[in-house]
């Protein structure tokens, strides 16, 4: 089995942005990358051929969900996720915290871990940093994250604080689990996440002591929880300050188009966000010259497709009046196709991120983005 | 534009099979022919191109769903539905009367046509057998079928026999309509229906009286409305019986795979259903060992594909338990790959027939069909 490996190809001169290729035993990923996101073991809408087709290298997992249903023993009976949803390419896991901070009900954190009732039966059910580690083990997953307190926003300073050493313990009991269970040596490796609000200070604290521990790679978790994108630009780039050169850094749940551009500018190497696949059953479709609301009247009657410029195969092929049909009679294919799309379009801005930063020209691509950084 | 045409290839020794070719204006369909059914302009839960890939060769389109929306004047405006749904292959539309009868609200059927309330928004609509010949000119369809009066099951004498007289009379309206629009030379073809009911003897009249009228086609409606299968079997068979020999003939909204097999040995060429595509979206899969309901706990660990004997793409990559799990889940993908599957058994049946046929062993087929009539 392949051993994880970071290798970093290129930089860009005028920004942070790097070019890198992420080695794990199921294959390598090109980086900067976006990681379409398999909530229960299927990205919503679209088919495993279709995510390798529109170039998807890796995808997430959720251990929340996949423990719920249908459960890791079962998963790990029959071969493990990447078996179980045929898959066999990267595959990245979280290690639950944040679904059960934001899904679980009448959930109860300790010190011990996270008390909480399922949302689909109301069964009650812990999750501590050791089980979240055998639950990830189990599923086989190729990147695993340590189970981490997701600092809310707002927070107080103590709370931020409290949480961030609450990560830090969870971190080291996570890690030790990981190595109980084999370590970095088994192909899989174990991703620290950093945490500290918005706290410039606390989130460079909290880099540098998840750095000493010597991750295989690093994760900023807590944005994008309902602050301020300033807020949230500022706590990315402190914690990548301190975050060693040489390991990948994985920005969770982030987010536009235009965000992705900027935060790989950061030097962020992994991204992932429910934002194209949620949107897109939304009818809300991102393009080249931004956001588009299919269900809008001006569209009954136009034959362009979504993105005129786009090459995905559903712009090659269907127009913007046929989706809009699709959509007001809620029928599966304009959730499907336009699934399709905004993964396209996601996918298709990383490949100009990465092009970019090959050329040294990220800074020029940021500044030509067509749309503010909200689309 | 290419002129309708019907080729007879072959003929089956020991059955009434027939071996044949529809020649239309989007080109040409191996009968007999399986027709999925895109009732709003889509073929449930499946891209057109993955109806291209899997071998469908023509779709149905529903006059009544497209009247109510988008409106068959939007359809017209973008160049017809051939165009408006991305499918440049033939397209069968009904005629709306089905759907008037079993949608429609507080339905009121008098000489004129139906006036019915829209089953989305209450609105009142008439449809008459001009009307639903202009609609269906306006979409483009390739085959059109006149308006009828669908009998009912059960039904007395007296109401099969109205049922009849009124459906020839639409018969001659909607024939006068399709001429004073061009008529057949246009390149599309306009079918006549046979009802009558599950008197045979109704229904050798009404085949005959059809006959007479010349149509490009004949299809036989009112069957699948409830009754024993044994009846509906006499019934078909009377109808061919009367009908000429060098017209294609069309069941409709029929049936299981083992009755796809049945009908096409009494000399039926085309057939539909939305048994395939609903059941696909219900989790019940149709396979070569018989139906699968995949929400059956015997598959929770099932790691075989829903058909170990089935060439799609679906069987080529999932399992049985993954399938179980995202249908429990309700994800989107279920009714994909369900959707894929089920449509490419029911083609793959028809290929089986029509290569059967041409060596002259429907009779052996039937007999071998691994399960019974009613899967």
């Amino acid at each position: 089995m392949t051993a994880f490996r970071f290798e970093l190809l290129a930089r860009d001169p005028a920004t942070g942005g790097r070019r890198g290729r992420l080695h794990t035993p199921h294959g390598s990923v090109e980086t900067p990358c976006f990681m379409p996101v398999g909530t229960r073991g299927t990205v919503k809408a679209i088919a495993q051929e279709d995510l390798e087709a529109i170039g998807a290298e890796i995808i997430l997992g959720n251990t929340y969900h996949l423990l719920l249903r249908p459960g890791h023993e079962l998963i790990a009976g029959l071969g493990g996720l990447h078996r179980f949803i045929a898959w066999p390419h990267p595959i990245l896991t979280d290690s639950g915290g944040f679904q059960v901070f934001s899904l679980g009900g009448l959930n109860r954190i300790e010190e011990e871990g996270v008390t909480f009732r399922s949302h689909l039966d109301g069964s009650r059910h812990q999750l501590t940093p050791e089980l979240s580690i055998g639950i990830q083990r189990a599923l086989g997953s190729d990147i695993a994250m340590a189970f981490d307190d997701c600092t809310p926003y707002p927070a107080t300073p103590e709370q931020t604080r409290a949480s961030l050493e609450r990560t830090m313990r969870w971190a080291a009991r996570s890690q030790a689990a990981w190595a109980a269970g084999g370590g970095d040596e088994c192909g899989p490796v174990l991703f620290g996440i950093v945490q500290g609000g918005m706290d410039t200070g606390l989130r460079s604290e909290a880099a540098a002591r998840m750095a000493a521990m010597r991750f295989a790679g690093y994760a900023v978790g807590g944005v994008s929880v309902g602050e301020p994108r300033e807020l949230s630009e500022a706590a990315v780039a402190a914690a990548v300050a301190a975050l060693p050169e040489d390991k990948p850094r994985y920005l969770m749940g982030v987010g536009t188009p235009a965000e992705l551009v900027r935060y790989a500018a950061l030097g962020i190497d992994m991204m992932d966000c429910v934002l194209p696949t949620r949107n897109a059953r939304n009818g809300l479709l991102f393009t080249s010259a931004g956001p588009l609301a299919i269900k809008q009247a001006r569209y009954a009657r136009d034959p362009l497709p979504p993105d005129p410029r786009c090459g995905c195969r559903v712009c090659a092929r269907y127009s913007r009046a046929y989706l809009r049909h699709l959509h007001l009679s809620k029928e599966i294919l304009g959730a499907q196709l336009q699934t399709h799309h905004n993964l396209w379009h996601y996918l298709d801005t990383m490949r100009q991120v990465r092009h970019a930063i090959e050329l040294g020209r990220l800074r020029p691509l940021i500044e030509s983005w067509p749309y503010n950084r909200s689309n």
